[in-house]
């Protein structure tokens, strides 16, 4: 990997891309130190256990999303915003027949314990459910939560299955059918439920 | 617990929960021997390795999801049978918001990595998904594959964010807007794609 001029960087990104990887479980600070390498006893200098590291994975994994949520939203059209969000899903499609998404992993991983994080494993997945309510309310509709749940958890469980199979067509063909429900919406007919309905 | 007679079966029934609950990576033959009550060098006995049980784990859920879909189909209506997965589903939405579900956390922690198994971890996916097909295709849809692999990915999205969420609400919510759009699906209309398009 590229080495950046900071270790406590490096360290954060070696452990990003093990959890994201191989499970926060599996992942050790040992196995951190040597993908981003940093020398063990150095490690503890700035996080003292996986779990500190964890969070400020989180931390780093809740700005990048922000920047690609903010960047969907430079066009000012919420449906757009939704849009540009499914494409850039689709541009990495070979990737997550690789690897899935790390935000649903961790969630998964991590929804049936405590493990004293600061951060929350699912505060990413806050994130996305909050800004897609913020462009479906945008749009005009008042279920824009139900709306904003439905949508998300339709990429996830692409990503999930997609990603469990490793069928990267079937992960196109799905998000273009996300991808058509959302052009089906009509933003001024406020009392359309989802299409499905 | 409840005590069954045979250990082999009590150590399954173990491991099942274990990796269920806290993940394969996490899960100890130490902690599957205490949680089945049956003593670790008596484990040995039966299986050598962690990955030997989580193989006989993997081979106990697909019977067991054979029998539920089994079950399921004895209306002998495709249509009925895919509301009665639904519906089955929906009445453990409280299990599924406390600790979500056991085949996707599986493929979600296994899919990026080789362990060893005979069984593979998304092999309960796809005995899912093959049905499903089989369902959509009695109903006389060309494009039963494509719409299996949305009927299952809608699934698995909805449990693993509602799960992360634990919002035992919304999986009710979108777990009935599935069943309308299943229930809205028209079998004689064979050209139709999903309500999506």
């Amino acid at each position: 990997m590229p080495r950046t001029s900071d270790k406590r960087e490096r360290l954060i990104e070696a452990a990003n891309n093990l959890i994201h990887r191989q499970g926060f479980h599996k992942t050790t600070l040992a196995d951190i130190a040597t993908e981003s390498d940093v020398p063990l006893g150095n490690v503890y200098y700035y996080f003292k256990t996986k779990e500190e590291i964890c969070d400020a994975v989180i931390e780093e994994r809740k700005k990048e999303l922000t920047t690609t949520l903010d960047d969907c939203c430079q066009s000012a059209n919420p449906k757009k915003a939704l849009l540009k969000l499914l494409n850039t899903t689709m541009e990495a499609s070979n990737e997550i027949a690789e690897t899935g998404c790390p935000h649903g992993r961790l969630c998964n991983e991590l929804s049936n314990e405590i493990i004293g994080l600061t951060n929350s494993a699912d505060d990413c997945l806050k994130v996305l459910l909050e800004w897609s309510r913020d462009q479906f309310k945008a749009m005009g509709y008042r279920n824009a939560k139900d709306m904003s749940f439905e949508f998300v958890s339709r990429i996830q469980g692409i990503i999930l299955v997609g990603n469990s199979l490793h069928d990267e067509k079937q992960i196109k063909a799905q998000l273009k059918s996300l991808i058509n429900w959302v052009e089906s919406l009509d933003s001024k007919n406020k009392e359309r439920r989802v299409a499905l309905n």
